[in-house]
Order: C-alpha cells, then structure tokens, then sequence
C-alpha cells in the first residue's frame, strides 16, 4: 500500500522544482536556470534536480509545460458569454500564475532554443484551444485564425505593453467587436 | 564652419552607443548592459558612455526612447488602407529592428524599474497613436482603446507568440473583421 504514497512525494517534488524553475527564469533570466541555483530555490538536493531533468532545456521545457496545464472555461452554449469567460480564464493565469511573464520569456527563449519554440507552439495550441473552438462554427481560415490572434493578443497586449490586466469591460467590448464583425461578415 | 561637424559626430556617437545598448539588452539580457560592455560592443572609450548616460537606468531608457523615432504611415484618407498600412509599419519595425523583441524585453524591465513603466508608456503611446486616430472618428472611449488593444495585440501576438510576422492576408482580414464590427455598432 506505499505506492501512492511515493507517487504523491514525486508529483510533489515535480511540483515543487518546475514551479521554482519558472520562478527564477522570470526573475533571475535564462543564465540563472542551473541545477544547483533551482535545487536551491526548491529546496531538494541538486542530484534530485538532476535526476528528473538531466539538462537545463529538460528542465525548462518541463518548467513552461506546466504551464498547459491550466485550466479552460466549460462552454455553456451561449457564444458571447463562453469567449468572455474564456478570456477571463486567460486573465486570471496571467494574474495569478504570471502567465504573461512565463509567455515572454519564453517567446524569447524559443527563437535560440529549438526544443522549447516546440514547447512555445504547444503551449500556444493549447491556450488558443477553446477560443478556436468556440469560433469555429462561424469562421474558418484565415478569419478564424485572425480573430484568434486579435482575442488573445489584445488581452495579452493590455498586460505586457499597457501594464494593465484588462478589465470586464474590456474584455466585453473586445469580443462584442468581433462577433458584430462576424455577424456582418456571414450576412 | 565646424559645429555641424561635431554635431554629426555626436549625432553619429549617440546612435551607435544606443544602438549597441539595445542589442546587448535583446541578446544578453539586462544584467550584460554595463558602461564598460556597450563601449566594447559599439566601439567607443567606456568615458565616452558614461558622459552622456551616467548610469545604466539613463542608457537603458535612451535606447528604448530610440524606437519612438519609428516612422508612421502617412494616412491618405481611405481607413480601411492606413489602418492596414500602419499595422504593416509595425510589422516592418519588428521585421528590420526587432521592434518586438525590444518590447517584450521593456515590458519585463518596466515591471521592476518604474523610470522604465514610463518609456514602456510613453513608447506603447507613440506607437499605437496613429491607429487610434484613424479609429477615433469612428469609435471612443472604451471601444477606441479595445479596437486598438485587439489590432496591436493580434499583429505583436503573432509574432512573439506564434513566432511569425502575420502575413498581409491576415493584417487585412483583422482590419476587415475590426471594421465589419464598428459598422455594425454605428448603424
């Protein structure tokens, strides 16, 4: 009966390292990512460090994996309300989790380090994932791919470049403008 | 007749200096800008850098106000085609200057040196005004900044996020969803 229990410490432990990962690659820089530095910081020994994630882009690709693990809204049926809350979702990532942060350093990371613009094209997939989906029956294409980018990227240029977690307001204005748009488009 | 000489040389010192400030930032992180660092990369007297910026925060904040010398489209009155030709400025000050990676790095500064908030605000501000001027006749208040959130965002979201400039299919088809959606809301 003791397997669980050794489960449970290694999901803790996993836990524990990636978080303290993130953490130091968004305050400290890339440079700052070393077993020793991240061991440290969790505080388990660096062999433990090591055994889990051998490598430095192991143990960020882990670290921002994490990261898709977030939660999405469970759509209602009701479109306007679905993409509001599921924008919502995305903004209390970025306010509790530094979703925003963890984003742009990893854009950065991923145009020198291969393996982690796969995790970057991940992770995106996967936070994108419902806003497509809700979209879908009403725009395809291009369209469907460019009012995901104007969703997403206008909550997270509110964040990084304005400083600013978008309001409800904005927020709903933002997807009103779209589906106004779309409704004259399917006209 | 020497004054406009030395003022091209100082003219040419300034940009040279600034330039290598911003690259250094973009390539090696905030820890590499130091006096002696730029001086080596720009290929001036480390003296000569610390007389026109004294400290890091000075040589930081004039080589980000640099990019506020971008050009903007010059409108000619058909808004669908400036607003398209704006957000291709932008792209092409991303493209030739790596406009968004100079970004994503002064929205990681700006979260911890307040002099920086200010030039991050004051750049966002510069760069944004001429799409919100051709959208203002049009659209004001909330819907104004959430109409230039959504067209920003998608353009510099494309490109940090999905790791690629929108192609000219995808500015013109933001701008037409955008645009369907402001028609639908005056009407």
């Amino acid at each position: 009966m003791s397997a669980p229990v050794v489960d449970a410490r290694i999901v803790r432990t996993r836990k524990d390292v990636l978080q303290a990962a993130l953490d130091v690659v968004i305050d400290e820089g890339r440079e700052a990512v070393t077993h020793l530095h991240v061991a440290e910081v969790a505080g388990y020994a660096r062999a433990t460090v090591y055994k889990h994630w051998p490598t430095r882009t192991d143990l960020l690709t882990a670290a921002f994996g994490r990261l898709a693990e977030m939660e999405h809204h469970a759509p209602t049926g009701d479109l306007r309300g679905d993409l509001v809350a599921e924008l919502m979702t995305f903004r209390t990532g970025m306010e509790q989790h530094r979703l925003d942060r963890a984003l742009a350093v990893l854009a950065d990371l991923a145009t020198s380090v291969p393996d982690l613009a796969e995790v970057r094209d991940r992770l995106v997939g996967d936070g994108e994932r419902e806003v497509r989906r809700l979209l879908s029956p009403r725009l395809s294409g291009t369209a469907l791919d460019s009012a995901t980018l104007m969703l997403c990227g206008a909550v997270l240029h509110c964040r990084l470049l304005h400083g600013e977690l978008p309001s409800d307001e904005y927020v709903s204005t933002m997807v009103d403008l779209l589906l106004d748009g779309i409704g004259t488009l399917s006209r």
